[in-house]
């Protein structure tokens, strides 16, 4: 079997939000697609290792926002590499209220769904959205994963449907320093010391040599 | 509610195949993203009114195979606008065997599922397939459904869950030619008698003006 072929499947980059109380929580999903139009429904792939996964459940609803090409790269780092159980990630960003459910305001646009029915894999939930309300906020290119991934040089969240092992530095002759928020890998003889991790905005402490 | 947001979602463009009796039948879908990676599985939606969606669900496999931006354009036109009821679609383009599933020689790779659960919206199925085998064929670049749309100016067949009606031509003051078998529209005074649609390589002769 050739896994390689599932890597050229085409994605989008989305923050998906959810209600945790008087908060909202929210992850970075590739995994999401269109089912129907009349009424539009919207099926997105959550890891149960991800807290937001947990809070769609009980609260029945999430926001799905696309990223654009120029949306602000710290909001990858944020939601994608680390967690909302121990991180309150919208006090990073400048977010805005949807339906009574924070999303991030430098998207495209973001969609409000209710959760019509769920699909159980090993690892991840697959929740099937209706959607409730559409919103265009910067409109844009959306991001693909393929420009996250060949552009921006970024790399999968371990949760993330579309993780490969294979994806992880594996030291070299030269010198690799990788960035222990987001993975991100700066190639060079050595690292500037007011060097900025281009994923996800950390500074030159965040990161270590492998 | 601005369903434009939905728009821009990003998608892959696949060619969707199943067995039905002693032959192979398939269609064109963009809805299809990885659900998790151990074991690998593939969700994919699929229209009720679509003659495959009834042999996936008799038949309990299917094979997605993901075109390529070099990928013959007449693939599109043969598996997303003509119905595998009356037409042995296979008898078009060159065929591989996948497992026992016919599937399209021309593309980048194919990936051969076996249903594990399934999940109803209004009008679309979504299959979630477990990954029995993955081959590469030519590789290339994973034509987007942006692509599709922007750079080869195709259209959302009906049954597509990402179609919206808004789509369809709407006459001005210059002509306007509409591939009866694809709905790709030409403009211009005239159409030329050798004209060849991009999309589905039908003549000039199933074109009508609108």
């Amino acid at each position: 079997m050739d896994k390689n072929v599932l890597r050229n499947l085409s994605y989008g980059v989305y923050v998906i939000s959810a209600p945790d109380g008087d908060r909202s929580v929210g992850c970075i999903a590739n995994s999401a697609m269109q089912v129907s139009s009349k009424p539009a429904t919207i099926a997105v792939s959550i890891n149960h290792d991800n807290y937001t996964n947990g809070c769609i459940a009980k609260g029945g609803r999430f926001v799905l926002a696309v990223l654009s090409e120029e949306s602000d790269r710290g909001i990858i780092g944020t939601f994608g590499f680390q967690s909302s159980k121990d991180t309150d990630k919208f006090a990073a960003v400048e977010a805005v209220d949807a339906g009574g459910i924070k999303t991030v305001a430098d998207c495209v646009g973001y969609v409000i769904c209710r959760v019509a029915d769920t699909m159980e894999s090993s690892t991840h939930t697959v929740f099937l959205g209706e959607v409730e309300d559409a919103v265009m906020l910067k409109g844009g290119t959306p991001m693909t994963y393929a420009y996250y991934h060949n552009v921006i040089k970024g790399k999968s969240p371990k949760n993330a449907p579309t993780y490969v092992e294979e994806e992880q530095p594996k030291p070299s002759g030269s010198k690799k320093f990788v960035c222990t928020v987001c993975g991100y890998v700066y190639e060079g003889d050595e690292l500037p010391a007011d060097f900025k991790c281009p994923i996800c905005g950390q500074g030159a402490d965040k990161f270590k040599e492998v």
